[in-house]
């Protein structure tokens, strides 16, 4: 990077920005945290929804470009400090993979839990993005097990935003613990990363 | 590229990949066609879940990797392909914009308009991927209307993502027909590359 950049994340502990506050632990770059409090319903501010019309965390700020959705944020963060090796790059035969894992996770994983969530069934199968809950899990696990990262030997950002999706759906009963996922967790959340997230979010929520 | 590579879709014209067949056109490079006769079960065939446990178009392989997840293959067709000039290169401000439009199809687009299609509501809005039907379309409509194009004046990947996504959920009545949405459809699919991809699927769907 020529200049140094200014990142700015639109945050939450309890929120699907939580992992890319991990992201940036990884990547060890300079960047600013904004708590939005969304108990006090701050995701609802003008000054907020102009960033994000969905009024959803994670934001990030990059410069004058506004990324949201969570799997994006976590593409953009990758790419533009590759320096942390947390994508294989345009051209690397492991591309692919890691592409298709980060967007499983938003057209399959998500639309699964959240339809659990609500008790809701799949739609037939040409319109379900994820088939059905057990078999969109089979694939995961089968992707998993290669391990010890989603990409095999090779630690990525899909391992930081899966770590981070299978422990919050596990804790909210949502996906089973089964003792491959809670190895992968373990394995995951044991990243100095993950620890220092959790210690800054934790002095974030305790002086809000 | 130093060889030349070796790219196949599996694809029906009536599936997710109907885009991606347009991305081929638009980047111009050799690529082998094999249709999954959906209405036949091909896509429950073994060798076919071997390369996608979920059954799912489109599927691309190129080389030894397997790509799957609609806004995957996009992304990696895109990068994979510079010259065609179908993503802003990392380190491009337009990049991230690139990325939150083309995860918002997976993210937002296709859970509300599947919940749509099963009357089905949103969840509460810390689960809900996309707030609720209006709001989601209404930040869509507001990106497009910035126009031409998704990035503005440049014809990005976006555009083959968005120009089928609302040609078809339109046709099915599950996103209005605004003036807006209607004049975007046609300025995409006017495009040489749409135009080559309906003759060649016709004359697959013809000669299948």
């Amino acid at each position: 990077m020529s200049s140094k950049p200014t990142l700015t994340l639109y945050h939450h502990p309890h929120s699907r920005s939580a992992g890319v506050r991990v992201m940036l632990e990884e990547l060890g770059v300079d960047h600013r945290i904004e708590l939005v409090d969304l108990q006090a319903g701050e995701q609802r501010r003008p000054e907020f929804l102009a960033l994000n019309p969905l009024g959803k965390l994670p934001t990030l700020v990059d410069g004058d470009t506004v990324v949201t959705e969570q799997v994006a944020v976590y593409l953009h963060l990758a790419d533009r400090f590759p320096e942390a090796g947390l994508a294989p790059p345009i051209g690397d035969p492991a591309r692919g993979t890691y592409l298709r894992w980060m967007v499983y996770y938003a057209s399959c994983f998500e639309p699964a839990v959240v339809d659990r969530s609500q008790k809701h069934e799949p739609a037939e199968p040409m319109m379900s993005p994820y088939r059905d809950f057990d078999s969109m899990l089979a694939a995961l696990e089968a992707q998993l097990a290669k391990g010890p990262w989603v990409l095999g030997e090779r630690f990525s950002a899909a391992d930081v935003l899966w770590g981070t999706a299978l422990r919050w759906t596990t804790q909210f009963g949502l996906v089973p613990k089964t003792p491959l996922i809670e190895a992968y967790i373990a394995r995951t959340t044991a990243r100095p990363a993950f620890q220092r997230a959790a210690e800054k979010d934790a002095e974030l929520l305790a002086t809000a």
